[in-house]
């Protein structure tokens, strides 16, 4: 999967994604993402002050990459916002696939561990996956207006903020038992729970079952 | 909040609970786990023999802490088996207190990280999550039977099992966001969302708004 090309800091940003997805933040020493990278530990620290460093540009390499995969995603061809947003859910069920280093979060994994230790990765990673959300809430607030109700939550007492962080919260909870669980099959499931959470949220699905 | 008393394993064990919590497991020594232990390094590899070890023994006092504090909760005591369940996440909301490394979970924090390279202590993380979950789904069974559905999910599309599951995802994507925002709310958020989709999914709630 790793591209080989790319300057010496592509290497070791690249490096980092693999390695720290597979093993964590703090079991990744500079000496590993060396080897991965194929770069000597002087190029490391050309590139990088300090591990820490690392992990800062490691985010928002991420936040680029990831950027770039959702905005390229089928799901914006849809025209209807509230399907738009559940077509975005199904993508994230699609792209399940693979090793659990492929398909798990690199800013999620990260701030795990290193949230207290090193706050300067903490609040890379937090603006990662508060960006991403961030990208869902015109969707949610267009799907809420056209109910006749207010983004902000007066009314409903949930704002389209709060939806978008919570898809990410379900996202990130059903990765971490897909590793518990050595598969994607139980993270599949928790995604088609959320799903079916909006659908009911705004209406579009009936509550109980029709047999 | 940790007690000094104890056995020397227990207090090892209390020691991980802490610093696992507040760093996660890699980044966690040996000599930090003595250093706040209070216990020599020969008392350490008495007990455990190796830091491996020592993360699935960790994992298990998690379990059996845990299914103490919530075989003691108050939510037990309510009688009907739907509002028990959302009294237990009314529960989960309001436990979510204190310093993040105190309200956050031990065994989600340790998958994260080793899943891979520590497969034996990711089998008892695995079996700490999944054992809790467990514990909802016979109210979860018994809320399906009382309106006619089936707790396998044949007919509703999801089954007991796979919504005592989804609880724990919301919940542990939940203390990933509230590390990356630096506290509680975000998480409390999530819960709220979780509760109202229960709610709904049961058919105990309207879909819309009524203003």
């Amino acid at each position: 999967m790793m591209a080989r090309t790319g300057t010496a800091r592509e290497k070791i940003l690249d490096a980092a994604l693999k390695l720290v997805r597979a093993k964590g933040f703090s079991a990744t020493s500079v000496d590993d993402l060396c080897a991965e990278a194929g770069v000597t530990k002087g190029a490391f620290f050309h590139h990088f002050a300090s591990k820490e460093a690392l992990g800062v540009a490691a985010a928002e390499h991420w936040s680029t990459l990831t950027t770039k995969l959702f905005a390229g995603a089928p799901y914006h061809l849809v025209a209807d916002p509230l399907e738009r947003l559940l077509a975005y859910l199904q993508f994230r069920r699609d792209i399940l696939r693979g090793e659990l280093a492929e398909f798990t979060c690199l800013v999620g994994t990260m701030v795990q561990e290193v949230y207290a230790e090193h706050p300067a990765i903490g609040a890379a990673c937090q603006a990662s996956i508060s960006g991403h959300a961030a990208t869902l809430e015109p969707d949610i607030a267009a799907a809420m207006r056209a109910r006749g109700w207010e983004p902000d939550g007066s009314g409903t007492g949930w704002s389209a903020a709060s939806l978008a962080l919570h898809t990410q919260a379900v996202l990130q909870g059903a990765f971490i038992l897909a590793k518990a669980k050595g598969g994607p099959a139980i993270a599949e499931e928790s995604v088609d729970h959320l799903s079916r959470y909006i659908r009911m949220l705004f209406g579009s699905l009936q509550t109980r079952p029709t047999n």
